[in-house]
């Protein structure tokens, strides 16, 4: 199973200036194609924390995210960040300079000329839907911090990196709370070690107290997990299966 | 000024049953009270990497946040986490225990009873208006998942840390691109050392195409940037200033 992270990267958002918004779109991209997000980290705009984070991460996961600072100005660091973690030199992509001058033609500005910049090495991936290219250097992807960008840039992760097994996902909803479940939930953690458990208590939900989520790559094993923890409760406690 | 780091736990923020929903709140929290939220990290729920990064964070930062893994299931390990990371034991607080066994009465189970679990050192924070105490261990705070309880925590957090100088916002919006502002804004993040600039496009906005914002603990210094930069642009490009 391939292993993921994200850096995300805005003074903005932990100054709480701007909710962060594209980790749940990235997590909700990588479940079904079986990819396992198993660490996110938040920074702020800083070249030399950008580098030693890219540097760490691309080491320990399959493939990284980052997320924000691109652009032309001071605190878009991203760029420079990743050459530096990977120990290389920046250098204008021909490919996205074309793009820049046929888009602002005679209006542009050395200012947006810098958008071209990528780190040396970085490959350009691009689909026939999404017109800009994305950079992407060994494992890590350059992603953009706008929300409405990062969405669109999703299919081309799903295209160009391919799915493994998806994970199977099912859950339990019961009007118990977590005291009251907890030997029945010990045992069955224990019988079934393929099979991810999650306990959930909802506050304050005239619905249910609580959601039990069982998640694995095998949708026999996560189903017997299932099944094992809802016969063990009381059937009147049962509210939702699925 | 101090700096804060939060540690966000939690598998199904990262399988992305659940958007995160705790960081903007607490960015919120801490920003007028002058404290700077420098580092997020967001992992899953495994013990060992809990006490790592609490190890880490605590030792670089003033103060650190986690949020989740606290309950009495499986998938809870926080508090154990946090001991780990200090090198103490787990204890059972007096306090907790009667609070739970006041809560429960009779139909208290031994699992609701691991709630009254702590670091051994931990002190209990509470107030008049926030009933359930909450764990501190040195200058680690460990504040719930639940959305709805996290937010209850924070005037807890303002009283008991009190505030440092606070940070004076200000911003400027234009209708220009960042490739048009760039070189007036080099300048000024050049001759303005002490505030922190950031730039913000905005995609298809009908109203602005780029907020300049300017950040400091000096009012007087962040007024002199952004008056700077606003006279810097053609007045016609000045759509706001606040």
């Amino acid at each position: 199973m391939r292993t993921a992270a994200a850096l995300i990267i805005g003074n903005e958002l932990l100054s709480g200036k701007i909710a962060e918004q594209n980790l749940v779109v990235l997590a909700r991209t990588l479940r079904p194609m079986g990819i396992l997000l198993r660490r996110v980290v938040m920074i702020l705009d800083e070249i030399d924390v950008i580098a030693k984070e890219v540097k760490e991460l691309s080491a320990t996961h399959d493939v990284v995210f980052t997320s924000g600072g691109v652009g032309p100005t001071h605190d878009d660091l991203t760029i420079e960040g990743v050459a530096q973690a990977f120990g290389v030199g920046v250098t204008i992509a021909r490919e996205l300079d074309d793009l820049l001058r046929g888009y602002y033609a005679e209006r542009i500005t050395e200012g947006h000329l810098l958008m071209a910049r990528v780190p040396e090495g970085a490959r350009l991936v691009s689909s026939g839907t999404i017109q800009w290219p994305t950079v992407v250097m060994r494992n890590v992807w350059v992603l953009p911090g706008v929300p409405e960008i990062f969405k669109l840039k999703m299919p081309l992760v799903r295209e160009d990196l391919g799915s493994d097994t998806p994970f199977v996902s099912m859950a339990v909803f019961t009007d118990l709370d977590e005291g009251h479940i907890k030997e029945l939930l010990d045992r069955t953690v224990a019988a079934h070690p393929s099979v991810e458990i999650g306990s959930y208590p909802k506050w304050n939900d005239p619905d249910y107290k609580t959601k039990l989520t069982f998640d694995g790559t095998s949708g026999d094993h996560v189903r017997a997990a299932r099944d094992a923890f809802a016969a063990g409760l009381p059937a009147a406690n049962v509210l939702k299966i699925e």
